[in-house]
């Protein structure tokens, strides 16, 4: 799986029949991930949204991940399932879907700890920048905190940034070493969401050399 | 599975180590089931209140069911899920979950004949009475309402009336066919909650020969 770009989704943020069109655009952009997360979404509106939606990210080559709900990702056919710290701890998730990618967020050393012994197969870091989007997340790590974080997690897992990444910012976070980063608004409140895309990885390959 | 008297518990509503009693008091009493509902609490907490919840019922002989979350019912190995007309849908649950006994809610004819065809092992059927613990909840059915729903149910599923019952309207529900009751309030707010729950059960044995 790559983990180059996450774009997260709310069900209350793209209509049913646009999101085909939503897809490729992500798609043609450079994203690889959509990660469905409806925080106030009921189950029926996960599964109705979801379903559509793991149709279309399989046409258009993406991969698919749940946010908090393990029934929801099996009932979609998800790749994988995303979990916070109040979320259903990564090792019963793996008993329940011992078959998808699990993620697990991290924000600080202590989660790392137990990040390490729980084995996710890649880190959710952050927030790197203060952010909106999340009202219950940490205070931001901030580049330098983000870069001592992401060196320890070095040999645990493929760390995805997030919290306020945008197209302004986003090169201090290639060059801090993640392995890919998580947006909301930096391409959901894009008019052109291919755009926002393209220029949020367009120096993802140039990463090793930026690091240096 | 006996569906005479679920009582619902949110985890906000007992302390951990006050489940072993509060267990006990409810098989004393005649309850058959406790039913897991946490519309607030994380996943992580639903799990740590669940496995305690689930350790004390096998214990004292209690069925346990787990409202919406299919996820967390999996997880603490529950006897059964309960889901409402927001949440997965019976078919999905029942693929997630084959062993696990299905509950759905209903609350008029339209989404009886959903039921029909989802056949799900019980029905919950209210609100009986106007209830504030649910907010979501529809119009009361009142008695008469719900002893119509209920003829029409009566080659879907057991029926489990929900929905402001106690001890003093328990005796028309039971007239009106019931097979089983709900309650949070009746049980949860009671001093003596063996005594609230044998006292909701009294006449269960003769609701056979009440309703004639």
């Amino acid at each position: 799986m790559n983990f180059r770009l996450h774009v997260l989704v709310d069900p209350a943020q793209v209509a049913l029949d646009q999101i085909g069109t939503f897809c490729e655009a992500l798609a043609t952009g450079g994203a690889t991930i959509v990660q469905l997360r409806g925080k106030r979404a009921s189950g029926r509106e996960l599964v109705t949204f979801g379903a559509v939606l793991r149709r279309e990210t399989r046409r258009t080559g993406l991969g698919l991940i749940v946010n908090d709900r393990v029934d929801i990702a099996l009932a979609i056919e998800a790749d994988g399932v995303h979990v916070g710290q109040d979320d259903i701890p990564v090792p019963l998730v793996r008993r329940l879907a011992p078959h998808l990618v699990v993620g697990l967020s991290v924000g600080n050393h202590q989660e790392l700890v137990v990040a390490r012994a729980h084995r996710p197969d890649y880190i959710g870091m952050g927030p790197v920048y203060p952010t909106a989007s999340k009202a219950d997340a940490g205070p931001a790590l901030g580049i330098e905190g983000f870069k001592t974080l992401r060196a320890e997690a070095a040999e645990v897992a493929p760390v995805v940034a997030i919290g306020g990444i945008g197209v302004d910012n986003v090169m201090a976070v290639w060059q801090a070493g993640a392995d890919g980063i998580a947006v909301i608004s930096a391409v959901m409140n894009a008019d052109n969401k291919a755009e926002a895309c393209r220029r949020l990885v367009e120096h993802y390959s140039s990463r090793e050399t930026l690091s240096k």
